[in-house]
């Protein structure tokens, strides 16, 4: 696929509603990009996509590479060269923010391709569980979440920014997951500081979304609204 | 492009907030599909897409095939290979909703490409004028909108179902634009009934969006609610 093309399969609001039984696969979903997030059937940990390699980060803090027949029922993927890239410190969202309005100050309303590589002081991460029944909902399988606080480590954070029009779609804002350089911890963003950080971005103005074709997705409400999305990705 | 994927160029909210200076022109857009609507440079006048033939409908009623260089700051085009056709009778929204329901059971959350041609026993299209200023909203340019009803008259009715979580994107149900086989009139539909119908289906799994890189798309806010959209679009 083109390079900064996002390839999107599903939407969160499936996650929402649990839709998570059925996707495509690791090895598929790997032909759209080398860069991103997304998670496993039924849930089972957090995605994260690092030069081409897909990492499963489960809730008991194991990290492993994700088999190519893994069933994935969403994710957010791009062949991602980036256009921007600078030296610093940041701490957290609101730093990320400011960054990316000087460093690509026109592009609020699209999606921008993130990856920052580096130290953190701190970072804290939090890993979903599997679903505990089928069509179990995000909101109740984040319950059960584990969160991590780590402490001056190095290594990565990937993922994407989402226009405020995408909501439900995606999750507006920042959406990244972290991975330690030396493959032990990791999970979905919360809060992070860090300096001597190299800050790579590639706004994104073309999109491919694939929508599942199951029975699950198509039966499903989709409407879930921005204050359930905030409580479990926020 | 490949058959039965929907391209789409900026998104419904754009319009909502005025933005229709800039975009794509009608050459472009026509890589991607032969089958769709979308509207014209400052939103004049409503466009329909019929057999990869552009045409521009405007307020004052006159009907044109749209010069290639023209701009498109909004458009839904798809490469339409329908996979069901059928024959019969529709009355409205309605009975278009059975019909997809009973012969589509498993495309709630997907799009739909919808060609319905046949004799139109009556059908109110309305079309929108000119923004009167740059930025001028849909809402506001909505209010000076003609509306026809047109009577015992053959044509086509061209568009899209789009899912419930897409409001905003796109207009959420029913999206048809309508021209009458002697070129003479029509506009986006209200309301309709009709028989000897043959209404061609096609489900849509893969949506390509492109964002605009326009200032004014960055600088819009792109919120409007589905109440809005409804008063304009519905």
């Amino acid at each position: 696929m083109e390079v900064n093309k996002l390839y999107q399969f599903s939407i969160l609001n499936a996650l929402m509603d649990g839709v998570a039984d059925e996707g495509i696969n690791v090895s598929t979903m790997l032909e759209s990009g080398d860069h991103g997030l997304g998670t496993f059937k039924h849930m089972d940990g957090e995605m994260v996509v690092i030069d081409g390699i897909v990492y499963q980060m489960k809730q008991d803090g194991s990290i492993v590479v994700a088999d190519p027949e893994m069933v994935v029922p969403f994710a957010m993927v791009t062949r991602f060269q980036p256009t921007q890239v600078s030296h610093g410190s940041l701490s957290g969202k609101d730093a990320l923010d400011l960054h990316i309005s000087e460093h690509l100050p026109n592009a609020r309303n699209l999606f921008v391709a993130i990856r920052i590589d580096g130290q953190f002081e701190h970072i804290t991460v939090r890993t979903v569980g599997k679903q505990e029944y089928p069509g179990e909902c995000l909101v109740d399988v984040g319950k059960r979440q584990v969160v991590r606080t780590l402490s001056n480590t190095t290594g990565t954070l990937v993922g994407f920014y989402s226009p405020g029009f995408s909501q439900g779609l995606s999750v507006a804002g920042y959406h990244l997951h972290f991975l330690e350089d030396n493959r032990r911890n990791g999970g979905h963003m919360l809060d992070f500081r860090g300096g001597n950080m190299q800050i790579s971005l590639s706004p994104i103005t073309r999109v491919e979304l694939e929508l599942p074709q199951s029975n699950g997705f198509n039966s499903a409400t989709l409407l879930a609204d921005a204050g359930n999305i905030q409580q479990v990705e926020g």
